[in-house]
């Protein structure tokens, strides 16, 4: 049978799939740092002159206002797939704390087996070039793909994406296709095969309230001086009340109960809450107190403060009362709640508790809405089999607390739904020092893409 | 009349006191600075031989765990006085806010009269200087000076006086008078002569949250790990209630109330707290709300967090719930309150605030108690005597909210009672850019000693 004889080939393949894989590690796409702009450059030639190599000619490296796109087209009948991945890294600091070279990636041999070590293994090189093997393998056996498929490879995911929006409303035709797959996520648990169904958006503010015209010593100040910092810790301490709930009026307005059968799979997962929690050395969930901890990562709305700033920060004391302090607050969102709304009345709310004789400063740091992906459209089934057969485990249809706004682009500019399957595991060390990928979760990673392009057009 | 003929000195000399305080003011002897170590002990070395230059020839560079001090003696009969001051300066930065090179001084016309631009003219070359220009004159006209008086010039006082206890405590002999002169504050209110007689302490503290074992993605943790910013925010907006008192347990115990005599002085100052906060941007008293605006800066504790520090503070957004965050802390204490004391009670008191799966970390800033000097001794009507005469105006016995601790140094150490009078202006920008000093405060500076010495030996 065919499908046999492209994972015979893939198995066949492995080793050489993995040098090409290491050397795309080799070049450090840095996308954040424009010192490695050449890099970048240099990994979207090295995407193109490999998608040539499996045999689809009709590729380019696309400019975009940032980092080049790179996008491939392979004729074909059938469903139009769009595949998505990114070929840029994050920075590799703190330098200091990696065990070798970030960008001279190694085959290491562990007691859980073997790991590809460099930056990027994971995230996520590895993850795009399974799909780029599957193919590859596909090809060699059948001369050509099963379907049409668009290759669509990023280069700015790690800094935001800056030039996505314009590129992806200037290039619609070229991009459109009947669904997207992404392929930036991670097994559940590090070993249940996942489809990422919901995803929170994101909402980030800073706050800045300014008191005196100018810093004041304390000395000659202290006690007649409104402090900042006392005002503004004042009102983040008031953004959740005593069950952890968020007080800002409206904030739960519109959002949709579970439906039960999602929180029956969730509890179905066996996810288990301490050690998730006991792995990071913490034993309390955080969040609103009569919720589930999937429910709070997955399918609840957060507020974080994720950095807070006034005064003298360096090294011992400096009695200054400084004019002004500062926050970054930021919002996980779900299904009902709107960025804008929920922005005002923040805004609204800090207003209200702001001393006469103090200001505040506003400042967007970005927005993006919820999504959630229609599970009943066949491509579901037709991955949720691919992966289950893989994997031999049954599918996890799972949350993402996180925000992937390329899936919100996908939606909001193409109309396209999107499907998140990736390979990652949780110990993948992703952004941090001594990022690695398992050389299982390419294996079996470049098996379920050629398992689910069976399944897709079969 | 001998007082009126050292006066009429001090006039005649003024152009070539002016000259050698700018003479002074070119070293950038900036203390904390260990580049500018070398400027440091050149001041000191300049200080030596001015002061030989008076005819003081018993004087010294006494060299200590920092940079060096200046000890000088001069023999006579009546009171021993000692003075103190300090030659190292704040650094300069930010420079581009400066409009002439801050060791370039400069005399300048304004609308008020001529000033002494540069670094230190203020704080506190200038104001040392006034007395050692006091002691020339006098010197000048009679040969000698009218009483034992020890000279006592500090280069450390811009960083803490990190040498200053052990030193003290090596030379107790050498340093012991009647009473310590300390020319480093200011006239109240820019105008009226000022002596002041009471200085709160200082206790200073880091409070550091510790939630989960490393920085945490917010797209996958948020929700459900502790957030340590939430935790301390929490802490710092309980640290007051809303009348504005501090709510640590047995803050305000053993604080006696103000003497009523000082209390109508104070109402007698004609203080104009809505011009003082209006001048800073400001209209709100900020302290507790049944406390004049004097009380609060003078009188009454405070509490003030000086900095606060945690997650990603620099440009944009970053995701992350951060390990930990940090808060540094200060009071300023006033008679009756003990700093172990105090210290101890907030630390109790987050450790009740504190969630079960974070911890906390203390770290020591500093301590001192407050100060507060007998107004009775004959030493004050002499000053105050001398002052009134010299400015036309009555002396203000004033309160400083900031501490002086060598002040405090001089009491435990030395068991010396302090007089501290200076000359300075609110508007002089010590430790901020484009520093003065005025031509006014020098001149009526050394004359104001010269009839200090004169009353005080009389």
């Amino acid at each position: 049978m065919s499908l046999d004889a492209v994972l015979k080939e893939v198995d066949r393949n492995l080793d050489s799939a993995t040098d090409r894989l290491l050397d795309l590690l080799r070049i450090p796409s840095i996308s954040t740092d424009s010192s490695y702009a050449n890099d970048c450059d240099r990994a979207a030639e090295w995407l193109v002159s490999e998608i040539q190599s499996l045999g689809i000619t009709d590729v380019r490296k696309a400019p975009s206002s940032g980092h080049p796109m790179v996008i491939g087209h392979a004729d074909g009948s059938g469903p139009h797939l769009l595949f998505y991945g990114h070929y840029d890294v994050q920075p590799v600091d703190p330098i200091g704390l990696w065990d070798h070279d970030p960008f001279c990636p190694q085959i290491v041999d562990t007691a859980a087996g073997k790991i590809i070590k460099g930056r990027g293994a994971s995230d996520d090189k590895g993850q795009l070039m399974t799909f780029l093997e599957a193919c590859r393998s596909w090809i060699a056996v059948h001369g050509e793909l099963p379907c049409e498929i668009t290759l669509f490879l990023e280069g700015e995911e790690e800094c935001g994406s800056p030039s996505m929006l314009q590129f992806m409303q200037e290039n619609k035709r070229e991009l459109t296709a009947d669904v997207a797959l992404i392929c930036d996520t991670a097994l559940f648990d590090s070993r249940l095969p996942a489809i990422v169904t919901m995803l929170r958006g994101l909402l980030a503010e800073e706050i800045t309230i300014i008191g005196a015209d100018k810093d004041l010593h304390s000395g000659f100040f202290g006690g007649a001086a409104i402090n900042p910092i006392r005002v503004l810790t004042k009102i983040i301490a008031q953004l959740h009340d005593e069950s952890g709930k968020v007080t800002i009026p409206g904030f739960y307005d519109n959002i949709p109960e579970l439906p039960l059968n999602t929180k029956q799979e969730w509890d179905d997962l066996g996810f288990n809450a301490d050690a998730f929690l006991g792995d990071v050395g913490l034993n309390q969930p955080a969040g609103e107190a009569d919720r589930s901890l999937l429910e709070m990562l997955w399918s609840r709305p957060t507020c974080d403060c994720n950095g807070i700033y006034g005064g003298y920060t360096a090294e011992g004391m400096k009695t200054v009362l400084p004019a002004e302090a500062s926050a970054k607050i930021s919002f996980r969102l779900v299904e009902g709640q709107d960025p804008d709304v929920i922005r005002q009345n923040l805004r609204q709310m800090v207003r209200t508790m702001l001393p006469s004789d103090c200001t505040v400063k506003f400042s967007e740091l970005g927005a993006g809405k919820a999504s959630r992906f229609d599970t009943s459209k066949p491509i579901f089934s037709a991955a949720q089999t691919a992966l289950s057969e893989e994997w031999n485990e049954p599918v996890a249809f799972v949350g993402c607390g996180g925000s992937i706004p390329i899936a919100d682009y996908f939606q909001s500019v193409l109309d396209m739904n999107s499907l998140l399957i990736g390979f990652a595991k949780d110990d993948d060390q992703i952004h941090s020092p001594n990022e690695k990928y398992d050389l299982e979760s390419f294996h079996k990673g470049i098996r379920s893409w050629v398992r689910f392009l069976a399944e897709a057009t079969s």
